[in-house]
């Protein structure tokens, strides 16, 4: 079967089609007077038949901008989508392994890019410089490290949410709680853990070294530290992971155990995905509010693309507690 | 604090940068000889310093697409759009609800989109109707209805996905099969039932239409359609649901009323998200190929934009099932 023939509508296919003189259409196309009204409706339903789009009509101006995700490969990335593209940004998404490369900046000015966000993308020195040499305007959701004091960024209470989530495991009577984090790099994950850090200290608990646990944010993260903390002598009665993919692996590890979770173990998450209302039992976590953070960053470059005056080069969005069934007292 | 002035050097920025005429600098980036090689060198540093992007050098042409979701609200979503992004079209990402609407196909061609890919939005006669209209091409992904015969769709062997998955349960002993569907419209949901009733008729069982369900394809329908699958006076000793998400929501029934996955109630899914790894425990259930479905869309889109000729309007991926804990023989 042959591809249907790509390509716009003209004035002359438009007049060929209407059976009418070509200066007739430019005519009713340009809203002139001289044109019997039944062969400006004729020519009118032949232009809405063929969807013709007048050149000089130009559409809303729309700021195509590009958002570059160090993976598309976690539910987390359609969260924060969702928000950018709620910002009336026209958004290109873009996969990049690592750093994004020596000719990204280059390849987004000639495709006509007015900006781009980065999504916790590793920046490297290199990299900030030539985007602070190509003027393109680009904010950072989350990043690895702190970007340089010129780039703007975006991120959640981190510090604030480990405190809430391990203060509420000391609420419910915990006192053997263990944390698992991030890789060390990541300053988001050394926040939760200062925060967790800080709630054990006010209530006069001290930080037990072998229940503080570094893994990597995936489910393979929080099954394999999890394993480690319940074969301690003194097991933990709580976790508090680093984000909800490592929390659902500490729930398959204390399943494997034998271990109910939260009769024997209670589990904090962070980042309240989707699925955290879809594990049985549903996960307790901290709610890093993803979608606002994609729609804050689309405000903040739609106003470094327009000119407007930053309030801010830093904007931290509030988390929250969001107590479900994966967490409850100790056995007694 | 001040935004970074916008806007991309000029061959007079560059002269004024780097000290030397306008002629010069023009020379240098069109390759003439007749410049002196220090100075060769020092305006070409400066080109690179303030990332000169020549307009005449054009980027190998890119084809710029839209993609249009329904909802951006389903883990689901990113695993398709992964694989488009793959397929090497430069990807605008739009969430619409219910169908495209009427402005849609002039926005796309007032923005210089060369195609787009619809993912299960529901397209209204009017709609294909347009969308014949502008020639632009078009593809979608697993549609509710089956599209009009002259738009190009993708999809996944449902039939074969709901045998398997079926055969499974009844090679493990199971007599007492539960199916829930998705809603009733969507022709994906009918085929999945189809392959359900196939596999049960092969094997002699008859379906029993208590056992056969239909919610909608969330958390919530799972739940609800197993709580009342539960209920029943003889109930099933599995179930095989329309989608990952609902068989969590079968999950999370099966705890609160006591019962053990796959103990006392095995479960399986369809689609193969991530976090079917996730659950605890993990869930059997038949893979979907998403991001493959994503990358010959996005092939299919290719090849009308170049006026290629397609081998066939309608392509289905296959299916397989994934075997991991949720199922076990039924107790005897």
């Amino acid at each position: 079967m042959a591809a249907p023939q790509v390509g716009r509508p003209t004035l002359a296919s438009i007049a060929a089609a209407a059976g009418v003189s070509l200066p007739t259409v430019s005519k009713v196309v340009n809203g002139k007077q001289d044109v019997a009204p039944a062969t400006r409706a004729h020519v009118q339903k032949v232009l809405e038949q063929h969807n013709y789009v007048p050149l000089n009509r130009k559409a809303p101006e729309s700021l195509l901008v590009d958002v570059v995700f160090t993976a598309l490969d976690s539910p987390w990335a359609i969260e924060i989508l969702r928000g950018i593209t709620e910002s009336g940004l026209e958004v290109v998404v873009n996969a990049l392994s690592q750093s994004p490369g020596t000719d990204w900046v280059q390849q987004l000015i000639a495709g006509g890019r007015r900006g781009a966000i980065v999504v916790t993308s590793r920046l490297t020195p290199a990299d900030q410089r030539r985007l602070g040499r190509s003027r393109l305007p680009v904010v950072v959701i989350d990043p690895v490290d702190m970007p340089g004091q010129d780039v703007p960024s975006v991120g959640a209470t981190n510090w604030a949410g480990g405190l809430a989530a391990t203060e509420h495991l000391i609420e419910l009577g915990h006192r053997r709680i263990a944390a698992i984090g991030g890789p060390e790099p990541y300053l988001c994950s050394r926040a939760r853990l200062d925060g967790y850090r800080a709630a054990l200290d006010r209530a006069g608990i001290g930080v037990d070294p072998q229940l503080l646990r570094h893994g990597n944010f995936h489910h393979e993260g929080g099954y394999e530290q999890a394993r480690r903390l319940l074969e301690l002598p003194d097991p933990p009665t709580a976790v508090f992971a680093g984000s909800d993919e490592q929390a659902f692996g500490v729930m398959e590890a204390a399943r494997q155990a034998g271990l109910s979770v939260p009769g024997d173990l209670s589990v904090v998450g962070f980042d309240d995905l989707p699925m955290a209302r879809w594990s049985s039992p549903p996960l307790t976590t901290v709610c890093q509010p993803l979608a606002d953070m994609g729609r804050m960053a689309g405000r903040v470059l739609t106003e470094l693309i327009t000119g407007a005056e930053l309030a801010t080069q830093r904007v931290e969005l509030a988390t929250h507690l969001v107590t479900r069934a994966s967490t409850a007292p100790p056995r007694t």
